[in-house]
């Protein structure tokens, strides 16, 4: 059985009791059976998980974890693969997973506030019996809290036409590391009174602050939906297509995947190729609206308007949403790269659009150089910015996943890319923070933390 | 001639000199020509206005004043009127006017890096040459800069589709009050690399730090535009009317008029009537895309389903850019306002959508009750909470501004709005901030601004 045998966690138990009661501790065998990565089992290194019920226990618990000097990591879904959720043997674990409920629905303002221990399938499915909807999509939604996705900012395949989740976020409470509670719950689109305190939450990791309600913008629920894979002769044409697909208001996704991704995908069966493969890039193109002659003539211009002017080599396009979901198979195919690459290490990089083709050719080029059997998918939200890459280099991937970082990462500081577009920092990037911002950002970053978590009680091992 | 008498200044302005060139200095005169206002002539308290040509100059000259304790206003356009741009008698100009050089713009990635002195007028026309569109829009775009509407987060009337200046800055460069550079030029969409710094300096009005340079997001240039003026029966149909309306994916403004302001604006002449006053609230609606088949389909529809179901009483709609201007022009008809109500106290609030018409009546009940010859004008961007209320109670009203705020403000609170929407707190609304945030809020405001600037040399007379 796993033990709380470090000193002072057997006085830091009974007065925990105290503020959460007995349903708020898990301890021992119950702690240590939860994992704070999603891929494999990585208990909490001291069992002992606080599940605070409202915002006056999670205040109570990080003035007590203040007055003791007790370091604590956050858990929201712990679907995040930076790391975040990881804690070490001198952290305690606070879960928010006991505030979870919908407390006010606005139809007319077109908002939702939430617990942060929400999941974001359950606020989807608040909003649409309103027939609204909350545009944060994720293949991890079952799982991955709200409060989660505020901490890292998440994005998905809807920021080309909604924004990540930063973009989608009214207001929030926080609680500072010290116990103080910071009511910023707003509900208004406008609101310039004073600093926007929620946008230093957002994203920052759970380094500053513990949030522990949110308020969520709602759009109408869409009610069209359509989708296309094609087929394209190269990158320029890629960049074109953009273009193009940036002129439908309703445009919800342009997902771009090179050759190495979608051969690999499609050698899977004849379910994933939908379109033979062989070209070099392949892109998923998806609309949403709200009126089906309008939002299919938008459609159908556009795809004959690729067609006309070669940008496109092949299309299939779906008529109905069993077909949608048939050509997001293809894109979202994690099983199938998981099944036939692992072990890899992944990256989730932003880059200047019109350099993505070189920077990936020159990722590949230093790969090839510094290991002999280098594999790659590459696959990502292009209009955004962001890749995702993932690379094999045989059995001994893991043991040499530094090397193979260095490696990518040189490559990305060439290109002035971006460490990560939309997974964070955590623990596992942390060492690479510094060649991909400045001194001075980083020396700002290191006072706004200083300020409000002036001991680094708050997830100490994130970011930097 | 306005003279340099403070003792201290005299050795300020060679070391100053020294920094900035002849060019970079504005004396006596010179200064005392500007006004910080840009309704009435009200010159910097000191003549003296430093206009750095680099971040390099804007630095050291933030080094210099940080080691004499000099505190400095920042000037933009100067078009504010919350009073942010006021310099007393302690204070120093700095101006990023000779900050104004378009330095990139991309077509692919779709965005543009300038000059924080820049005016918006002047990034929509380099947007333009690339047939893109910076969709910030606002009657004094000819003056306002892009470092002084990302300072005061600005708004305007196109909010409910592209969202207030946050939402279209991707990259900022900032200077500390002591001079620390924080570059964070950042070009992608999708960034998570550390802290998101420019959220804190957006909206900030210039008290943590001084944005020299930016990034922003730019969009294709909407090929079509539509518009019509609609007379409505009650508040019921406006809230029923932008629920409709917010189904179009084209939506770009939708502004509501209650009858004191129609009234008011329609008695100047047929031209500013194109609808019969009398009906209790108007709305300007307009929609902008790419494709004038679907697009005027999607409008058309929206018009008619809006007569179908009783939801307005009258409409009138736009056939070209001229008759499109001309609506707008109901709209946007400030003098008419200023002339005819002059001296008035103008309010921009936010409140709850639901209760924007209750808000209205307790607020005109409020201040039938206090004066006796109470008037008011009231119109706004409903669809972004945002009302615009102007107030004039008599010839006296300036002299009794204090106590027709407090009157305002008092029923703003009871409704749970926000002391201002777009236009920001500056010095004049500073007295109120207190009652409209939560004191954890204001508190963490603190924490923040005095970890950045803990002396307050910049703009210490705004916000709190």
């Amino acid at each position: 059985m796993a033990a709380l045998t470090r000193t002072g966690l057997e006085a830091l138990v009974p007065a925990l009791r105290e503020l959460v009661g007995d349903r708020g501790l898990l301890i021992g065998d119950d702690a240590a059976a939860r994992t704070c990565d999603p891929f494999r089992h990585v208990p909490p290194a001291i069992p002992l998980i606080v599940r605070p019920g409202s915002t006056q226990e999670v205040s109570a618990v990080l003035a007590l974890c203040h007055r003791r000097g007790q370091r604590i990591v956050t858990h929201g879904g712990r679907t995040g693969i930076a790391g975040g959720a990881y804690a070490g043997d001198e952290e305690i674990v606070l879960s928010l997973e006991r505030m979870a409920a919908v407390e006010e629905i606005d139809p007319v303002g077109q908002w939702v506030a939430v617990g942060a221990g929400i999941t974001v399938e359950a606020v989807q499915n608040a909003a649409a019996e309103h027939d609204l909807f909350y545009p944060i999509d994720l293949g991890s939604k079952g799982s991955a809290t709200i409060g989660g996705t505020i901490a890292t900012n998440a994005g998905g395949n809807h920021v080309i036409r909604w924004g990540m989740t930063r973009q989608n976020v009214l207001g929030i409470e926080a609680v500072l590391a010290d116990g103080t509670v910071v009511p910023a719950m707003n509900r208004m689109l406008k609101n310039n009174s004073g600093y926007d305190l929620k946008q230093l939450f957002i994203g920052s990791e759970g380094t500053l602050g513990i949030v522990t309600r949110a308020v969520l913008k709602l759009l109408p629920r869409p009610r069209t939906q359509f989708a296309a894979l094609l087929s394209l002769p190269d990158f320029a044409s890629a960049i074109a297509l953009l273009g193009r697909a940036r002129r439908m208001p309703h445009l919800s996704a342009f997902e771009v995947m090179w050759n190495d991704y979608y051969r690999l995908v499609a050698a899977s069966g004849p379910e994933r190729r939908p379109l033979a493969p062989g070209q070099p890039y392949y892109v998923l193109v998806e609309a949403m609206g709200y009126d089906e002659e309008a939002d299919s003539r938008l459609f159908d211009r556009f795809l004959a308007g690729a067609f006309e002017t070669g940008l496109i080599v092949d299309a299939v396009s779906a008529a109905s949403g069993k077909q949608i979901a048939d050509l997001w198979r293809v894109r979202e195919a994690s099983e199938i790269i998981v099944r036939e690459m692992s072990p890899f290490v992944s990256f989730d990089i932003s880059v200047d659009i019109r350099s993505a083709e070189a920077f990936v050719e020159a990722t590949r080029a230093a790969l090839a150089k510094s290991f002999a059997h280098a594999r790659t998918v590459t696959f990502g939200h292009l209009g955004d910015n962001n890749l995702h890459l993932g690379v094999h280099i045989g059995p001994d991937t893991m043991a040499r996943e530094t090397e193979i970082e260095h490696c990518v990462y040189a490559v990305l500081a060439r290109f002035g890319g971006a460490l990560t577009a939309e997974h964070g920092v955590g623990r596992f990037k942390r060492a690479f923070l510094p060649q991909h911002v400045s001194p001075g950002a980083l020396e700002m970053m290191r006072r706004v933390r200083a300020c409000l978590d002036p001991e680094r009680l708050l997830n100490r091992e994130v970011l930097f």
